[in-house]
């Protein structure tokens, strides 16, 4: 995470306020620029022509699960994965200053944002309103100026709507993580073989043949080498074919991932390294 | 798909029209009754109290990736997978009867769904409004009467809020598929060896150490079990531990499945069986 911040402007998808902007700033430090956009092909696209240094996209949610559209989009742009960041989703209860936690009737915010959070809002005994995202709503309890409304957002939307924090996660589960990446045009800085926490994600296809999968599978295992992710998808219209995502641990450019990358080549029709970056670890 | 209908009720999330009740019909017929539910757990509950005779739940989208939160709901409810659906997502432009095409200056609807048909309606021209949900959007347009409004949402939401379909198939991807789940409280008929076509779904954890989920999934690939489904999902906090959710080709009443699960069961501390059920096959 010790990033040069000079000089940089992170793109972010959503607005002012958004979780992914959150994670920004999280990630890349308190004093880079971000640039909301409306769509995440707008993200991969400002930082292909250069308009942005960074993009930074979720691209899994521990309860929502992964978002293969991104991955879609890192296929079709030719830019490099070069960080990582979970960030603990914490949904705030935001209200207009000086407004009472008893003076809240109804609390406003994203449908999943509503669901992670029901059994506390049901003990508020507030009514629910679902409106687009989780920043928007922050924006509509300040627009309205309504006293007994409430917006479920990020602390960040706090500041940016002029609101006030009313109380901090109101999500029942405190397992709520999502994982970002940082993307850039050029490739994260040269592998350091004195560094052993280095993560590659890779995505490929295989020929459908039983024990393909655990062909693929062994050039990591047979290396030692962890797989951290590893997800199928299949292609839709192709009920025998596969893409596979996996991230790994190690760096490409280390030798045995490096053989492992190139006997998997032997097997798979597509292999794209989407890139190699250091290593997040959740804090509990 | 050969199922008795009679006095079949089936619980779904989202109101009428929403693309799990059309689901709900293509896969159990168009004379089961439906039950709308706010959310994916009553739907669970709902099965599980003896409510309703089946559950209809998606659990992965081709374009937006898996459900988690429904695979923790499969854990903590004894309920039983007994049939998958994968329903085509075409996104319909629906408006007020007598409307043309050409009358159209505003389209609602979900944003995922506007994403999904981004090219499409750029090529209209006309203002994309965010909705909390599709079938809630059709509803907004016959409500509204406003003849320069459409929605994106099913054609099943043409009939129930007695809208015209302007276009068919808005999505820009044609490959955009969801997969549904059937739930019961009992579980499908009894494995039929003459019959070939079962898949059975598993959740299973591992305890960490290098090459595990290599020697778990050596216990498929050695009997020449084909998998179809294989993912990932680490345990947030935990960032050594993960969850693991296999569907095979098979039934786990089957000889070589029995012994493969039996064989998983000595690596993996939890392994659950969620069902098997007969396999869909998409259509192209």
């Amino acid at each position: 995470m010790a990033l040069d911040v000079e000089n940089k402007l992170i793109a972010f998808q959503g607005e002012h306020g958004a979780y992914s902007e959150l994670a920004a700033y999280e990630y890349f430090g308190s004093v880079v620029n971000t640039l909301p956009c409306q769509t995440f092909e707008d993200v991969f696209r400002l930082v292909d022509e250069g308009q942005t240094s960074h993009g930074l996209i979720p691209v899994e949610n521990s309860l929502a699960g992964s978002i293969h559209r991104n991955y879609d989009l890192m296929l079709r742009y030719d830019l490099n994965i070069v960080g990582e960041y979970f960030l603990r989703v914490s949904h705030c209860l935001l209200a207009l200053p000086g407004v009472r936690l008893e003076d809240i009737r109804s609390v406003h915010s994203h449908p999943q944002a509503l669901a992670q959070c029901e059994a506390n809002l049901f003990k508020l005994g507030v009514e629910q309103v679902a409106e687009v995202d989780t920043a928007g709503s922050a924006r509509l309890v300040r627009d309205l100026g309504d006293k007994s409304a409430a917006a479920l957002a990020s602390k960040r939307a706090a500041d940016v709507y002029e609101l006030q924090i009313l109380s901090e996660h109101m999500e029942d589960d405190p397992a709520n993580f999502t994982r970002f990446l940082a993307l850039a045009k050029e490739p994260y800085a040269a592998y350091d073989p004195e560094q052993n926490e280095y993560k590659t994600s890779i995505v490929f296809n295989l020929v459908n043949k039983p024990g393909a999968l655990f062909k693929a599978l062994s050039v990591f295992a047979l290396r030692d080498i962890d797989l951290t992710k590893i997800e199928s998808r299949p292609i839709p219209g192709q009920p025998w074919d596969y893409m596979f995502y996996v991230d790994f641990g190690g760096h490409a450019q280390a030798l045995n991932c490096k053989r492992a990358l190139d006997h998997l080549g032997e097997l798979a029709p597509i292999l794209r390294n989407l890139g190699s970056y250091t290593r997040h670890y959740i804090q509990k």
